[in-house]
């Protein structure tokens, strides 16, 4: 049972907050009951996993955790990139917050079996937010790190500013659905010819954007299976 | 310009962090430049504004933010909540995370222009990270409080555990869209008819499923206008 707050583990869950030891460890961190058993089902094996009360005294736990005080579970990773291969493929632009991240990943999973692929200026996946709102989705289908000209696949873009609708666009795979930051958006080159998704007002975020368009390509895979 | 963090102002603001006081005092906060505009927009009056480098020393104005230290801009409002009238409400059961409520009231703004319903147990849709996922919706279309048995529409249900999808229901107006908390989910009466969006793994999260069936709500209402 760990009891103080110097123990190695410990110090390596703390820096793992911080992205920059998480790219100079090659690790991350997964708080949650939920996460530790989805990593395990996909087959992740954990450098090692704190149990509060367990392993390591709970206030000591909830210390270094990165999402709150409830954590009862840490579990510590090698960071594992996916390929960017499939029949669909996710392709995120500039998406600089983590949330967004994360729960892209879960939709392209949940909805499509899809990987996502992370372009320049995206969020670190494997930050604490991104991996807890990717609900497990990080290990099931891990995202893979890649240009857009690296990808093969009919490329259909989806901006606010789009001309023509969603509902136009061919979403038979193979595809490449690409987004970009709700702010900035697409590069020029992508953002002349996307498409759009209806909206009275305001605009969605990138990450209501993607689970709209990914429940339609399922749809559209259903059809063709 | 305030320079004593003891400005009654700013200690209103530290305040309304706090469900108990905002209830008691009847107000919230509203961070950032977009969402007051969002505010003025939607004829919302403001009980008072501070600008960082203006009303306020700009830590000072820091200090007070809920959201973390970039807010230039904080707005104090009265609660004002909606009424549960429209061709297609949303009903939410149980939804006790703040950022899904905020995304929720969003989506059904951007997508449908509808309003959202907090049945039971829902999280406080002044809460400075509802307010913050709203993104001024919740100023365009704010939420109604209601029970299921006071709304008038068709009820569809949407649950993880549904028997039929989604594709299979009428989403003809007039509507009520039902949802509930991500684990607990509906009520048993409710979940007995519940359709769901098919998924390949894990399920989505109230505000992804909310956003996917108001996605095709709207393109019901649109072949139907």
């Amino acid at each position: 049972m760990i009891t103080s707050p110097d123990n190695n583990k410990l110090k390596t869950i703390r820096k793992l907050q911080r992205k920059s030891w998480r790219a100079k460890l090659g690790l991350f961190c997964a708080e949650g009951e939920d996460l530790a058993d989805a990593a395990a089902a996909a087959g992740w094996r954990s450098e090692f996993v704190l149990r509060a009360g367990e392993d390591v005294e709970p206030e000591l736990l909830a210390e270094v955790s990165a999402l709150g005080s409830g954590t009862r579970v840490v579990g510590v990773y090698a960071q594992r990139w996916g390929r960017p291969e499939g029949a669909l493929l996710v392709y995120l632009h500039g998406v600089e917050d983590p949330g967004n991240v994360g729960t892209v990943i879960r939709s392209a999973h949940a909805l499509c079996d899809a990987t996502v692929v992370l372009g320049p200026g995206c969020a670190d996946p494997f930050s604490p937010k991104a991996v807890r709102a990717s609900m497990g989705s990080l290990f099931a289908r891990p995202p893979a790190p890649a240009r857009l000209e690296q990808l093969s696949g009919r490329v259909v873009a989806l901006d606010a500013a789009g001309e023509r609708a969603l509902d136009t666009a061919d979403l038979t795979p193979p595809l490449v659905l690409c987004l970009g930051a709700e702010r900035d958006g697409l590069p020029a080159e992508l953002a002349a010819e996307a498409v759009r998704i209806p909206v009275i007002a305001d605009s969605l975020n990138v990450a209501m954007a993607a689970t709209i368009a990914l429940h339609d390509c399922a749809r559209r895979m259903a059809a063709h299976a």
